[in-house]
C-alpha cells in the first residue's frame, strides 16, 4: 500500500523502515528532515487519493495542529491515522470531527519501543470496520505475528495502548523495588547474573526483565552513571483518572505513578510537614534545611 | 549424580521425573506414597555417602521437623538441600546448626511452578562454596540453559527466590489492576485478545502475561468459574518486611499484598469506620449491615 508518514522520530523513522522493507510505498514529512516532502500539502499531493496519513508525533499540541490541517487538506475518502500515545478522549473527538468532513480516522497504539523496527510493534487500532479494515495490509507489516488486531470503536485503540502502559508503570516499579531491596542487603548480591538467571524458567521473566539485564550489563550492576529520575508522559495518570471514573481501584499503577512523582523531587514538602510536627509533639530534632 | 528427594507433591514429582530424565539416580521419600522408601532412615540406608537429601516440602514446620530428623540420620560430609520456600532467616540458622554436625546445607530456591518439568526451574543456590559445587550436576539439570546460579553465602539462595516472588505479586497486580479497567471500560473490550496481541511485539510482554491469556481463553474473558480470592504463602511480606529492615520503601509491591488481604476480606472493617465516620461528621448516609 501507498502512505505517508508524518514525523520521523524514533518511532516514525523506524515504523518508515519496516513498512518499506515490507514492500509499502511511504512518503513522508517531517520539518526537521530535508528529504521528505516540503509540506504537509506536498506530502498530500505525492499520494493518489483515497490517501493514508500516519501521524506518528507527540501526544498534545503538535498533534492536534497536524490534525487541524490535515483535515484541510484531505479529501473525503482518506484516512488519518495517529500512531502516537494521544488521549483516547481526544481521539474519540478527532474521529468525530473527521467523520463530519467524510474523513476516516484510525487511533492506533503502538508498542515496542526502539526495537519494534526488528521485532515488529504490537498494534492496538480503534475505530470503524471499514477504515480499519482497508489499513490492515499495513497493520500486519508493523506487527509481528499475532501482534495486531482491531480492538474496538474509535478511542478503543489509544485506550487499550493507554492501559498498556499504565501496566508498563507498575511492572517496571515491581522490579525497580525487589532489586533495591537486593542492593541494599548485605548479602552482596550480583545484581546483573540475578537478572540473567531470572530470564531463564522464572515466574517473572519477561522482555522488560531482559531489558534490565542488558542495562546491568552495559551500566554495571550499581547504575552508577543514570540518575534515578523518572519521566513519564500521561498514560499512567490517564489510567489512573479513568480507574477512578470507572470506580476501579488501582492501587499498584498509583503507586508506581507517585513513585515516579517523588524520583524528581529535590526534596518533598511533605517530609518537610512530616518532620516539622514530630518535632512539635515529640520533641523530635530536625535536620536544617542546610544540612545534610 | 544420586540424590534422596524428599516430598513428591507438584514441585518435588516433577523435579524427580526432570532429574530421572536427565540421568540422575533418584531415590524418593514420601509419607503419601506408597512405591517410596518407608522412612527417611530407610531412604538414608538407600543412598551412598556422601550423601544429598534435597526437601521440597512446605515451608515451616514440616520443613523444620523434616531438617532435624535429617541431621540426627546424616553422617558427616552429606548435604541437605532445602528446596521449598523457607524464610531465609531459617535457612541461615539451619546452615549453621547443619555445619556444627559437619552436614552441608543449601537454599535452593526453584522458580518455574508446575510447568517446569518440561521448561527448566529457574535455580538461585545459597551456600558454601565447597557445599554448592559438587551439586551443581543437579542444578544444571533442573535449570533450563543459563537459568542456575550460586547467587551467594547460606541464605542468598532463599533471599533472591523470597524478593523473586515480591515481585511477582506486583507483575501480577500491576496486570490485573490494568484488566479490571479494560473489563470497566464501556468499550466492550475482548480482554483475551488483548492480552494475546501485547504477547508480541509489546513491552509488557512476559511469561505471566502468557499463562493470563492462557486463562482468558480456558476460563472465558469474564473469568465467571474464578472467585476473586487470593492466597499467599508468605514470600511478599517477607520481602516487605526485610525492605523495612534495609529501609527501602517497596510501595507497589505492598500495596500488591494489601490487594491480596483486601481480597479475602468479606467485608472490611476500615470500610465500616469510614461509612460510619461519614456518617458522623456529614450525616451522609449508611447502609444496614443486612442491606445490600
Amino acid at each position: 500500500m501507498q502512505l505517508g508518514m508524518i514525523g520521523l522520530g524514533r518511532m516514525g523513522g523506524n515504523m518508515t523502515e519496516r513498512l518499506t522493507g515490507g514492500g509499502h510505498q511511504v512518503e513522508t514529512f517531517d520539518p526537521k528532515v530535508d528529504s521528505t516532502a516540503g509540506s504537509l500539502k506536498e506530502l498530500r499531493d505525492k499520494l493518489e487519493a483515497p490517501r493514508v496519513f500516519w501521524m506518528m508525533v507527540p501526544a498534545g499540541e503538535i498533534t492536534e495542529s497536524t490534525f487541524t490541517e490535515l483535515l484541510d487538506l484531505a479529501e473525503k475518502g482518506d484516512t488519518i491515522v495517529d500512531g502516537g500515545n494521544s488521549n483516547f478522549h481526544d481521539s474519540q473527538r478527532r474521529a468525530t470531527t473527521a467523520a463530519e468532513h467524510g474523513i476516516g480516522f484510525v487511533d492506533a497504539g503502538v508498542s515496542g519501543g526502539v526495537w519494534g523496527l526488528k521485532e515488529g510493534y504490537c498494534l492496538m487500532a480503534g475505530g470503524e470496520d471499514d477504515v480499519v479494515k482497508p489499513l490492515e495490509p499495513i497493520f500486519l507489516t508493523l506487527a509481528p505475528e499475532n501482534g495486531y488486531a482491531h480492538v474496538g470503536p474509535s478511542g478503543a485503540g489509544h485506550f487499550v495502548k493507554m492501559v498498556h502502559n499504565g501496566i508498563e508503570y507498575g511492572l517496571m516499579q515491581a522490579y525497580a523495588e525487589g532489586f533495591e531491596v537486593m542492593q541494599a542487603s548485605p548479602l552482596d548480591l550480583d545484581l546483573e547474573q540475578i537478572a540473567g538467571i531470572w530470564r531463564s524458567g522464572s515466574v517473572v521473566r519477561s522482555w522488560l526483565l531482559d531489558l534490565l539485564h542488558r542495562a546491568f550489563a552495559e551500566e554495571g550492576s550499581d547504575l552508577a552513571q543514570i540518575r534515578g529520575y523518572v519521566d513519564d508522559s500521561g498514560e499512567g495518570r490517564w489510567t489512573i483518572a479513568e480507574a477512578i471514573a470507572e470506580d476501579v481501584p488501582v492501587p499498584v499503577i498509583s503507586a508506581a505513578l507517585f513513585a515516579r512523582l517523588a524520583s524528581r523531587q529535590d526534596e518533598s514538602f511533605a517530609a518537610k510537614v512530616n518532620a516539622a510536627l514530630r518535632n512539635q509533639f515529640g520533641g523530635h530534632a530536625v535536620r536544617a534545611s542546610d544540612e545534610t
